[in-house]
């Protein structure tokens, strides 16, 4: 089964305000087994609303309209839904006691205008609201159904609960569920990704197989149909299968687990500790790594050690290397790493230098030069050089990532980084 | 005009993710007058994008893709508007030979898989894409235009200013637009800024101001009809009434001005330095500092002292102040930023100490509780405690918004908080 949701209101078509029913709804569907063929936001517009009923009911057989159902002159919904399906609106005397009895219940006499909120599209089942003033609606079509909600929150769930879920399970059986799992990738650009898991892409269904992109972290996100076991074996295949192809850059095979998540559990169990001395970053890092709770048992601090006076002061950075390498340079990179393991007395140090943007540029340094290193209380300091891509905010965040990811890899004795051999 | 923007990505019509591309996108627009019609979220399907287009042109002159232009084989936008156009796509050898280029400069070789960025579609024109690989492209229908753009926010936005504005403007003369502007006020709860612009509700029209919140920051917008002196005499008129109301609190009339940049500003002017001392934001004060390009001129560096013993060895806390008042105090949160302000050698020291959460509550300090402090060279060290709303992130950002705005109201002469006389 396959379904649309029209998310209604002059709001949602404006700069300020997001449907976010349509999140909830659509995990409850993809539970059922039904996938969603598009969603749409539309002005509270009778015409705009009949038009897209009906070509919502030409591409799904099930359409859940949200919104639009209050008592104001603005809310239209039940006309344009009764526009394009031919039908008229009657009032329904049982729905206009109910809602004189509610507003009598909270002590105050039924507005003139909440009538409207008794008109009933012709042969439509009522769904009663024990939330809200407005009552949900569903019209038979043979082969199609549509469920007309109304879109406060608290209301459209309620609704939900108690007439789409049980309707649903008993066309669905059930069990014909659609679950999504993910792993995640730091630092591999995208196109890498791709490339790797190709062979992945033959052996399953390529629609199953979802890659998402955001600066240096690429999801992938698997997807399987059927009942509970069937669904469990297939993503367990795909995610086995994605991670040989993808090896050491996958980070988790949670989905919603952060690299700074999977970095303190690694410190937690290995009982070892990281300081950070950051300049083009200014304390991303840091700032990264303490927002997981519990962080204090392995994060020791870290500088920010933006002007050149603060890196040999604090970060105990040679005025020589400085200014014989220059403030970007795989050297300074080395001696903040070090530095910060020795201020923090930490068993890590992680170090970064680089030119963020937009100005800084040096010859044979371009925006997005950045350094790397990480300082080990046993053993050398290893150091990296990458170029990022895009702005200052991107190349921040990228450079942060690496720099997590290098830790993680440090800690279960990989390469450092992706391309690189140790 | 009218539009109607289509966001592609089989993500988006899945439970996790929301379209939030068409916001700015819709703000753009409105400030050109352009209206829009509908939106909707359509999963990488070339016959889905085909359809949805189709009804797009018949409903709207402009139709703005997103998404779907990446390299890999679920992106189809090209292909379903190409099918929906009858048009063919063919390889534009300088698209290919400037993503060759790209690569090289990062120091890869182009995968293959990227080749396919070079298809356009025929009669289309190429709108560079310098954050990325996926180029824009127009495609003009005598009255209706439509664009495709890359989904990713960064590079949208590029093309948006670069490409759909201009054209735009010069098609609607920038005459009878809506023009949204807006105050931002930091630290006061929404309650209180909406009881105190209560008056400018009266006097102007309710619809046309709006109040948006978030973690201590509300922003007020207004907006404005009519031909471009009009708008800007009620604007003007209206930004300078809650301007009145607000007073202290506003800290920007620039809707997109950030406190940071606030903040960066006051400190350029008046040739001062800061310097931060963080334990419970883990940095994020720091961070959010440097995120302003240039802010090596006034910001010196930051210590992240999570641990005890790094707050006495590296910001200077005395141990009999952490013994007798404990870490969370107003006492070791002036030491931390007078440490910040000796060690950096600046002309401000913030310190912030505090219970993030979700552990770490000891008797009379809830979660949530936490001390700030400003320290300058000349004249004493001020404090504050307070008690922040919500989770762990919400409390590390609303208390960088608080020290942020410390430091802003001292470099006024004002009180340092919303509620304390000075």
């Amino acid at each position: 089964m396959r379904a649309v949701i029209l998310a209604i209101g002059s709001e949602l078509v404006g700069p300020d305000r997001l449907d976010t029913n349509s999140l909830a709804l659509t995990a409850e569907l993809r539970a059922l087994g039904v996938d969603l063929a598009w969603k749409a936001c539309l002005p509270d517009d009778e015409s705009a609303i009949a038009e897209a009923l009906r070509r919502a009911l030409a591409d799904a057989e099930l359409v859940l309209v949200c919104g639009g159902l209050g008592p104001t002159a603005d809310d239209v919904t039940r006309e344009g839904v009764a526009a394009a399906l031919g039908r008229t609106l009657e009032r329904d005397p049982a729905i206009e006691a109910a809602l004189a009895e509610r507003f009598a219940r909270f002590g105050y006499r039924m507005p003139e205008i909440n009538r409207k909120q008794a008109m009933v599209i012709e042969g439509a089942v009522v769904l009663p609201n024990r939330r809200g003033t407005a009552p949900g609606l569903r019209v038979d079509l043979g082969e199609r159904t549509v469920f007309l909600f109304p879109g406060v929150p608290a209301e459209l769930e309620g609704l939900v609960a108690a007439n789409l879920l049980p309707w649903l399970r008993e066309r669905t059986g059930g069990d014909e569920a659609i679950e999504t799992r993910g792993l995640r990738v730091a630092c591999v650009p995208e196109s890498e990704v791709e490339t790797r898991i190709e062979p992945a892409y033959r052996e399953f269904d390529r629609e199953d197989i979802t890659v998402l992109a955001s600066p240096a972290d690429v999801r992938v996100r698997v997807c399987a149909r059927g009942d509970a076991a069937t669904r469990r074996a297939r993503l367990e295949a795909m995610l086995e299968r994605l991670g040989q192809l993808l090896g050491q850059a996958v980070y988790t095979f949670e989905d919603a687990e952060t690299l700074e998540e999977v970095v303190g559990g690694l410190l937690k169990r290995q009982a070892r500790s990281v300081a950070t001395s950051e300049s083009c970053t200014g304390g991303l890092v840091a700032e990264r790594l303490t927002r997981v709770p519990g962080s204090s048992e392995y994060f020791r601090g870290g500088l920010v050690v933006y002007a050149n006076a603060a890196k040999v002061s604090l970060a105990g950075v040679s005025p020589a290397t400085l200014a014989e390498r220059g403030a970007v340079s795989l050297e300074v990179a080395g001696e903040l790493a070090e530095g910060a393991l020795a201020r923090f007395e930490s068993d890590f140090g992680l170090g970064i230098t680089g030119i963020a943007g937009p100005a800084g540029e040096t010859p044979g340094k371009p925006v997005g030069t950045v350094c790397f290193a990480l300082a080990a209380r046993s053993g050398a300091t290893e150091r990296i050089q990458l170029r990022l891509p895009g702005d200052r905010a991107r190349v921040r965040e990228g450079s942060s990532q690496v720099a997590l990811d290098m830790l993680r890899r440090s800690l279960l004795g990989f390469p450092l980084h992706w391309n690189s051999s140790k």
